[in-house]
């Protein structure tokens, strides 16, 4: 029963519209079955929203049946028996046969984690613990719970070299929000910051909120190009180094160096987004920037990718001065964070569950990304490479088959494969060959198996 | 077992090293049993940080039992036993009839909810549900669960006769994190905002952090002052016209009209936080501002008070244009709130396990108030007015005894009881004679009664 009730999960305003506008002409018989629908490219157009809006409502409506994509020829309205009841159209169970769509999609998103593995049953018992205590019962602190801090200072040091106590390590949702909180105490004194160029959109979004002028750090898939670094007005540079969003590569010991040595001689500071640094599969991972030199270091790491996207926790490890400016400009802020959540992964992290989930986790990720590469190799041979395969939770895909990026993802929806792109990650550096980004941390091994079989069907 | 890892939930980094210190001292012997220690004022002022921070620290050592405060003689060191085993000091356990500091504190702090109706069974089981589901493993939306939205929409339909749908609300975190998001898109066109004076202090911080220019609409234990509104240079306004605070009186139908007359007239804007309006105990709640003219109102709401603090799930209603910039501006940007949070509320919600809840702590809260106002009646008589006891779960009284506020905070805390401030919510208006609040709402009916004949022997 519950689980009807999120039929709306993935509607933003603009796709319920066009989601809920085709149903509704469908159902009245307005477009009559076989009718052709309109182009993603022309519906995006005359409409003014994005193609992937538009492609969003099209496979939500492939997955209930109302339309089927004919390969390259377009979409098209099934035959629907609609029954008048009450005033309100009840949709029959559709005949899956009818449409030439896969019944379910698979979609390669990054980002969702895997249910399989979860340690749910000592999670709950956690988190019902936690809901008995006195504490879940008022506002939490400001800067977060002092037992996650402390938690999180013991783990940073174990797993990542990097050597801080709690007081220094403030709680927040998401690595979006404290990139916010954090420009309101660095944009007076660095009005300019380098990004990565690709980099995580997010970021740079966050900076933009801010109107920091932006500078970019050229990224090739063989790793970053710091030539131009010491010519930079910036003096705040924000990168990825354990893994780099998006093509997951390591940046080696001595760039880490070179960037700690730029740091210091401009007296500025580094943003470090650790994120994904769990999740290693060839070797030991690098050690943290902030280990190297905690004092030109602003740590970044998260909860979202390695644990659960939907509890919203997150944290950094801020050097003293901007410590200090932070928690001046934010004491009267009360923290946005799940003061249950905090406490349960606290507990969670204290009885040694995270680091066995760590663990697993690990070798589950690797299986996953190993099927992966096989299948790609297996199904595509020359006509893609792959990139970022030692690590994290996707990998890319560089397809040489002189199709656009559009092309790919568009073709791969006919099949019932979503896929997704890497454009978004562009500023002033592109790439010739279109290059697609493919999650699989929630997919079992025969949705990963049936996806690939399905790209290739679209693709080739 | 896992109470024992919360010992350090109450500090910030400067109140612990205050705490600490102390502790240090006595543990060595640096300071003599019954030695008396810094006042709080010359503390404060010799390590530069607020009275509240070193009353706190006190505080804690008080309940600790390494100091007791003597009425108006001041702080002194207990006698105490240190064991030294294994390089470490360990306290013995303390004879508590050393200490003149009653066992425990009755805490009248505002802000906690009562755990004793808690419907954690119901709350707990929900919970359980959501966990298992397949969205539990992924991103949420950017402005919150449509299922959770539609909920609002209803409720705020049905007990604040606001009619929305749930494209306009938006979920957050909390009231201040919303303002800041707000602050983005209304800067710009409202550089100027009227508040409250006095005011709630978050919203006003909110509003300092995006520097607008602040101006004030005085407001007395009768009413708001509206009669320089007309010549003010603000288009928008923050108000809470439901439970105003901390006056937690309500805004007459009439100051409502002359409020969004105003706002048609100049175009502005009306900040309508409504927080608290579940509980008003004498009659009916007015309509919310946003119930007469939604295009002139972005409403505010929050479960902090009415259910849990620490969910962190607050939300707003946008009029069509605010709307519109507002997912422009942040569409990109991953929501902060607990996704799970979101999903067992709005279930909770749907089941009518919310208005069940809601009518219930009426009716516990209506009956705690009852107690505070006799109580106070009968230890004090004509030396304290009560302010705003028809709704809200906090009190204020106005304490005719020749006495700062500060004195009063103090007294009462060498008497083991925890009583608050309000000159922080004062901007250029002020009162007199001090104004103390008392928070209730998680205090048993023998912990009201014994807090306030403690507040008698501390101030008469």
């Amino acid at each position: 029963m519950i689980t009807a009730i999120f039929a709306f999960r993935d509607d933003s305003p603009k796709y319920k519209q066009i989601y809920e506008q085709f149903k509704l002409f469908i159902d009245r018989g307005d477009i009559l079955a076989d009718e052709r629908l309109p182009s993603i490219r022309q519906l995006a157009d005359s409409l003014q929203v994005s193609r992937n809006t538009t492609l969003m409502a099209y496979d939500q409506l492939v997955a209930e049946g109302y339309i089927r994509g004919e390969g390259g020829r377009g979409y098209f309205a099934n035959e629907l028996e609609p029954l008048i009841s009450q005033g309100k159209v009840i949709l029959p169970a559709l005949k899956q046969s009818e449409s030439l769509a896969p019944p379910s999609l698979i979609d390669f998103r990054a980002g969702a984690v895997d249910q399989t593995h979860f340690p749910l049953k000592v999670w709950r018992s956690i988190a019902n613990q936690v809901l008995s205590l006195q504490e879940s019962y008022q506002y939490g602190e400001p800067f977060g719970e002092m037992f996650l801090r402390k938690q999180i200072a013991t783990y940073l040091h174990q797993s990542r070299g990097v050597k801080t106590n709690a007081n220094a390590v403030i709680i927040g949702s998401s690595t979006q929000q404290m990139l916010i909180n954090l420009g309101y105490i660095l944009k007076a004194d660095f009005p300019c910051i380098t990004v990565e160029d690709p980099g995580y959109d997010g970021a740079r979004q966050s900076f933009q909120l801010h109107n920091f002028m932006i500078e970019t750090l050229p990224v090739y898939e063989t790793g970053a190009d710091f030539s131009q670094l010491e010519h930079s007005k910036s003096r705040l540079i924000y990168v990825t180094p354990s893994h780099h969003s998006p093509y997951g590569i390591s940046m080696s010991i001595q760039q880490r160096q070179t960037l700690i040595h730029w740091a210091n001689k401009i007296e500025g500071y580094i943003i470090e987004d650790d994120y994904d640094s769990e999740f290693r599969y060839t070797q030991q991972p690098f050690p943290a920037l902030a280990s190297i030199d905690p004092a030109r270091v602003i740590y970044l790491g998260n909860f979202s990718k390695s644990f659960l996207p939907g509890i919203r926790l997150s944290y950094m490890v801020l050097p003293e001065p901007i410590l200090k400016r932070y928690i001046h400009q934010f004491l009267h802020f009360e923290s946005t964070t799940s003061l249950h959540s905090q406490l349960t992964m606290a507990k969670f992290m204290e009885e040694g569950e995270w680091n066995r989930h760590i663990k697993r986790m690990r070798l589950v990720y690797k299986r996953k990304m190993q099927q992966m590469v096989s299948q790609l190799l297996m199904q595509f041979d020359q006509t893609i490479s792959i990139i970022g395969e030692q690590s994290g939770l996707y990998l890319l895909i560089k397809v040489d088959l002189n199709r656009s990026e559009e092309w790919l993802i568009e073709q791969a929806s006919f099949h019932g494969v979503k896929v997704y792109p890497t454009s978004i990650y562009y500023l002033n550096n592109t790439t010739d060959i279109p290059i697609i980004k493919l999650g699989f941390s929630n997919l079992s091994s025969e949705e990963i198996k049936l996806g690939v079989e399905l790209l290739k069907m679209a693709w080739v």
